[in-house]
């Protein structure tokens, strides 16, 4: 596939931070709300480690495997649709030629000035294939390692994420002081963690700061006070 | 933005259906996990049921808001990018256009190709920008709507989800014979949802039935052992 050439591509090189940013966003938020609501219910720092683990466990190997299977599918995605244009740009040239135009009508091109650059395109049928790719299905070839480094990559982020809101059940014996800790620890774990996420995402850190800390707080508090609700 | 004409948009209307199965994958796996891991630990049905609700309160929350932000965070880096891109044409024109050529060229065309479609779009400012929007960055057009309607959807699936594995907790009173019907039931619904999800998203249903229930039962294996293992 040609490399379209360009200054501005500005997720060019990202995908490791995109699967970190994944993984740590649920990381630190789900096992943080899970943590505070079984403090809610019991009053013993075993259960509610011995829960975490396990929910750090599930997630991590729920989001890792996700994470590859999403990735292998975009590929196979890419390959079937690729080999679905080959085969009519050999079969039916006349009407991929007539898309190619189609495409170029839209964007308020002349008919001849389109017709020119779908037989431009029908001179080369590599780069016309490529070419139906990109702009008519919207489809970039996925890198093939793309998925084994995606899947351990958002593992791994899932578990450092979810330490964070329980390493002070695992510090601090008395579970009631844990959750102080916990909810302390976490709401700045997730105060930085947006700001970070913020400067590379593109959106205002603060802003994103402040909206992750809202939405880790709000579903632990939920989760709390739900969980005291039902165990009344 | 012109609508580019296709007859092979695999993805259209599909947005319902992926916020769908992005809600409903992680809530039947991992309030399931979660159930599991709690069962290994104590043997109170009424523990797993809070801590499981608490879980799918801070689950959904957490994917519902999740899902909110990230389509609002599209909208605005699409406009962001439309704005560069219209600051672009109307300042430096002539390194535009020579993006434009270069894009072409990249496809095999010629150089006087290229140069005319770059000198037809540039006498279209508004198709222009529309083409660099999606041919040079790879962007389309977010609908505005689709925050809110994201948020609910996700939502309101994994809630959906969740409640598959927790129903036996609530219906029977062993714990031990209820973790038996959730983990039957599950499985038979991540089967059921693995298969109708590979129908959507064009892959083989059977296999992704298949792999969606053995990443579930993985992750929920694991969830248990290490449960049972720590508690010891």
């Amino acid at each position: 596939m040609p490399q379209t050439p360009h200054i501005e591509q500005h997720f060019t090189g990202s995908e490791l931070i995109r699967d970190i940013v994944i993984g740590m966003a649920d990381g630190l938020t789900v096992p943080f709300a899970l943590a505070a609501g079984l403090s809610g219910i019991v009053n013993s720092t075993s259960i509610v480690i011995t829960g975490g683990l396990a929910e750090i466990a599930a997630g991590s190997i729920a989001m890792g495997l996700g994470g590859y299977l999403a990735a292998r599918s975009d590929a196979e995605h890419y390959a079937n649709e690729r080999e679905t244009e080959q085969r009519e740009v050999d079969m039916i040239p006349e009407v991929e030629v007539e898309e190619v135009e189609q495409v170029f009508l839209a964007y308020g091109l002349e008919k001849d000035e389109s017709a020119l650059v779908a037989n431009a395109l029908r001179q080369r049928p590599q780069a016309w294939i490529d070419f139906m790719m990109r702009f008519e299905l919207g489809l970039e070839e996925p890198d093939p390692k793309r998925a084994p480094r995606s899947a351990l990559t958002i593992g791994l982020s899932y578990i450092a994420g979810g330490l964070v809101p329980l390493a002070p059940y695992m510090l601090i014996p008395t579970a009631e002081t844990a959750l102080l800790f916990s909810v302390g620890f976490t709401l700045v774990a997730l105060f930085i963690f947006g700001y970070v996420k913020g400067r590379f995402t593109g959106n205002r850190p603060f802003r994103s700061a402040v909206q992750t800390t809202l939405i880790g707080g709000l579903a632990a508090a939920v989760a709390f006070g739900l969980a005291k609700v039902i165990s009344r």
